[in-house]
């Protein structure tokens, strides 16, 4: 979860029921998590990471889903197709992908490998007929604005499309056996096939791949990209490279691995994502996108560039004089942001004073590292979390993301999809019950009719 | 896995794979374990067992499944509803139960308890008028006789249907992907509906109970049974009371245990098993059932006789002094068994010569405590199995368990069907490989033409 959140309004569940259902509830749950793959690696075992089906534990879960109103669920889903279709037309314009990142290049060693990379792509002329997006928007509810605003948009590895799954199919489960406890219909848990729907998009992919393919002569080689384009590695084609790894700087220890990125990018085969959509995912970008009369660059319809913009938070960079001077005043209303991507390092409240401080005193392009973001106040709920199969009572924040899936083959958009749902729920930093603050699970959602 | 087991022939697998090859199977299955629920507790982890979903492992598993001719499995899977009948004609005679079991009701304590509680049931003509049955047949091939013999009937607790059902997906997943490197065909991986049968089973039998039932104002009680039969626990009626536990000794650690099984045994509530099914599945009456002209008292039709004894392996008291003779001059044919259930303390080779000289010594009823069984000679065939992620080769042998369900409801037979299958494979002990003998694994089975 990246966002910085303080809760402002906590919203009670309905009456409790008593512990011992809890207890059976969450004995029930754990031994769900085992027999239907929501499972994860321990970190509390050594052995768990070395090789598959070993030192598993339950995923971290939420006993019950986090209510959300509906029209906010379907706003959401609606913004979906739409941000699929802005990312593959920002990632046509490849000036403007150099340009809004210039200044982020000088600072940022990783974003500059990138670009690097991407330049190169635009020297040769690159083409990418056949174009995947597997996106995740995520959005927190703030209870300041009452409104669903953007906290990130992930187009690459976006995360949990399987595990987020399971979770759904889990609490659905659960309120179907103890739902009258807590008076919840499962109905109203919304279906949520987001590894199916991803795994149909990487199938499609390959589809329109192989549909008009010549036959090759098996080369046997350990990965090199022949004349025509085609990536062969061990003597096969590959057809659908899926970026599991490589958005960040831990991925890449050499510069084998920056040497591996480029091939991938020469070849035809059909990146997920290509190194453009790769970075129109950038912060930076995302800050672009909501200066005015950028949407308008790249998309047509008023009604869409209307929804998109609504869901926007506030974003500046630094060289914005009078919000850096708001900043300073009132830190607790923004948080500041390193350009990099990956998440974490946020700084929030009395460290964004003296951040700032601190680089408008060093001057150049320190500031450039940096952009200020609206702060978002989520609503904040108490939520039964599990972990290591024990329950806690926590005051939580949740983060809404909504999976979205995209391939394109020249003129034909063959899939253009909102695809699933990824909840997650956090230990809210102002929570004083005694569990670590930070401390985040996996969630699925609840419609309500309630509006906010 | 219960039999003694010899191997005598080593059948070769065909042409193998390299071995890069085999670490991508093994990486692939056991990732597909983690999230298909194909899990275990991992004895390594000391929370592993405390809670569930926690300290978990992939089950060990074997790469491939294991040869058996068509015939054999066909052969075992008919003789699934004719044992299913004959546990239930037994259990209707109390008399031949008690009588069967006297001898070893003065040795085995365990036995004298279950056997205490069946007479109090025919003592007040308790009525089972429901009656279910979840069992599973085991069998190994025997080499010497080209036979497939009977190990032993479970009528309690038979276990591993659900990973069972687990291991033929798997193992039928593996070969759709790599059955090319082996010449196998998934087709010939029988399918395995273990779990959902027998939760088909248990659904029928609730509805069977509660068909006609009237509906009982709720009482508040920690369990009892009303003047009706009616078991009652926290205030819930209990219609179906399945065993998962209660089938050895260390499962009554007190006498509050053994009143509770009392207490379920007397109420109306369907038992899987009753009393009397648990007792036919002990040695003694697997023993019983193979003297001559036995079977012939609990089955009418002479072909499934003859099925039925065709199976049965040589079974004999230590009073038939002949046989005792012949097993401390050849011991190395035979097994020695104690007659109490649960598995374990056989008694094989030389031990066995020593064992009956010294229990003929004893004199007395020290005798009855054990039977003689005609040691099996398996098949002995080399295997890859799989355990905490790591692939050993060794030579081993296997175990064909068949799952039966029965339901009977007075007159009607309601259910009586071959229900899945669970094939278990183990190290011989003759193994020299390094991999520790008596390392066991879950398997499934690929039938062949090849007649034995």
């Amino acid at each position: 979860m990246s966002a910085a959140a303080t809760p402002a309004a906590v919203e009670g569940r309905p009456p409790a029921a008593g512990p011992d259902a809890v207890g059976e509830m969450v004995r029930e749950a754990t031994a769900w998590c085992a027999v239907h793959g929501l499972v994860v690696g321990d970190r509390a075992d050594p052995r768990s990471g070395t090789v598959p089906g070993v030192g598993l534990v339950h995923a971290p879960f939420s006993l019950l889903p986090t209510h959300l109103p509906e029209s906010r669920w379907r706003q959401a889903c609606e913004l979906a197709p739409i941000f699929n279709e802005l990312v593959d037309h920002v990632s046509l314009d490849g000036d403007f992908l150099q340009d809004s990142l210039s200044k982020t290049k000088q600072v940022d060693d990783f974003t500059s490998r990138l670009l690097e990379i991407h330049r190169k792509m635009m020297e040769i002329n690159k083409e990418e007929n056949i174009r995947l997006g597997l996106h995740r928007s995520d959005y927190m509810l703030d209870s300041e604005t009452n409104s669903l605003l953007q906290i990130e948009l992930n187009t690459i590895s976006a995360s949990f499309p399987g595990l987020g799954s399971l979770v759904s199919e889990l609490h659905r489960t659960l309120i179907d056996q103890y739902g009258h406890l807590f008076c919840l219909d499962s109905k109203r848990v919304p279906g949520n096939a987001a590894s199916s729907q991803f795994a149909k998009a990487l199938a499609r992919a390959w589809d329109e791949f192989n549909v008009d393919r010549k036959t090759l002569s098996e080369v046997e080689a350990e990965g090199h990209v022949l004349p025509d384009g085609t990536l062969v590695v061990k003597g096969r084609t590959v057809s659908v490279v899926y970026f599991r790894a490589g958005y960040t700087p831990n991925d890449y220890p050499s510069e084998a691995e920056w040497a591996a990125r480029l091939l991938l990018e020469q070849s035809s085969a059909v990146k997920c994502p290509s190194i453009s959509y790769h970075l129109v995912g950038t912060k930076k970008i995302q800050q672009e996108l909501a200066r005015p009369n950028v949407l308008e660059r790249f998309l047509e319809n008023k009604e869409e560039i209307t929804k998109i913009r609504k869901c926007f938070a506030g974003l500046w960079s630094l060289d914005d004089e009078e919000i850096v001077k708001s900043a300073i005043q009132k830190p607790e209303l923004f948080v500041l942001k390193p350009q990099r991507e990956g998440g974490g390092n946020n700084i929030y409240g009395i460290d964004v004073r003296e951040t700032l401080i601190r680089l408008q005193k060093e001057g150049g392009d320190a500031l450039a590292a940096y952009i200020l973001m609206q702060r978002i106040f989520p609503k904040a709920s108490l939520s039964n979390l599990v972990r290591g199969g024990v329950c806690h009572e926590a005051l939580t924040i949740s983060e809404l993301g909504i999976y979205g899936a995209y391939l394109r083959n020249n003129d034909k958009v063959v899939m253009n999809e909102q695809s699933g749902y990824l909840m997650r729920t956090k230990v809210s930093s102002s929570d004083e019950g005694g569990v670590a603050a930070g401390f985040a699970v996996l969630d699925s959602l609840y419609l309500t009719d309630t509006s906010i």
